[in-house]
């Protein structure tokens, strides 16, 4: 599979399957130093006040000018739900309370696991943050369908309906044959 | 925070502060290359036959020699319910079927994401893979609850105990304060 590959190796290294091991990994061609590569973690939420959903305009590439939600790499030492309120604070100046696992889904083609959160405003005070262009609250019936940067905001925003009148929400994933490609 | 600093970067790599970040990254001093440095995710279930759990002895360290579930890194281009049929395969050669995300646990000290899954073994049929010195089926008054290899370990049985009568079930996250620390 080509895409296994990854790109070039950076200079000095080696793409080659380490003794033990059974998948080639980049090695560094001096030392033996192996750098594993490894699937990044988003994390974000659909946040709601009232019966209005935040969304951020993007500013920045890819697919500046769409709408999305708060989300983004989660950092190292974090938890998940900190990143989670982390990138609503970044994103559009918002403070959130988590309320659960909305949804876990993988983005292979990108090596991408998102962790979505449900999750409520503390207030309807909300700005845009350095990589928004716009923040909005939209009514369930507002929402830009045509205008969301990602497969994977129309999958959260979905699922977040359907867990809205639900005491107990399971988690969930992707849906059948749905895998973030475009 | 001195953990967020990291260990020693490779040789010909430095430490700062790219231009338009906010934190350090590795930087390779020559070219320029930043090697993001991201949280690692872990996949793995809590799989039942009739009212037995699997567990796997781990015959590797860390931990070598207590019980664990069938769980491991995420891979490039995988999905984390592959990634969870595929350790289960591999620790015990365990055929399972994925019933939902029992739980999201962070273990921000070693900046690791773990998605754990329900699941149920297909069929009674396990082994002792590569990793693992022995696995079994042991029923809730059996499981060695003080030769289990990681406090998440304890987590996610006590997770799956909590949902074994529930139809819909809410993802966990880590308990208050429970964070991974020894």
């Amino acid at each position: 599979m080509a895409m296994s590959d990854g790109p070039s190796p950076p200079a000095g290294f080696v793409r080659k399957v380490p003794a033990g091991d059974d998948r080639p990994r980049l090695v560094c061609d001096d030392c033996g130093f192996i750098a594993y590569e490894n699937p990044k973690v988003v994390v974000g939420s659909v946040c709601l006040w009232q019966e209005r959903v935040l969304l951020c305009r993007r500013a920045i590439n890819p697919r500046r000018g769409f709408w999305t939600l708060p989300a983004g790499y989660l950092e190292l030492h974090e938890t998940t739900a900190e990143g989670a309120r982390r990138e609503a604070r970044e994103e559009a100046l918002a403070e959130i309370e988590l309320e659960g696992v909305l949804a876990v889904y993988s983005i292979p083609r990108l090596s991408q696991v998102q962790v979505m959160y449900r999750a409520r405003l503390v207030s309807p005070s909300i700005a845009a943050g350095p990589e928004s262009e716009a923040v909005a609250l939209f009514g369930w019936d507002e929402i830009p369908w045509n205008e969301l940067a990602f497969p994977s905001v129309r999958w959260a925003l979905n699922d977040f309906r359907a867990s809205r009148d639900a005491a107990e929400f399971a988690a969930r994933g992707n849906s059948p044959g749905e895998l973030g490609n475009y």
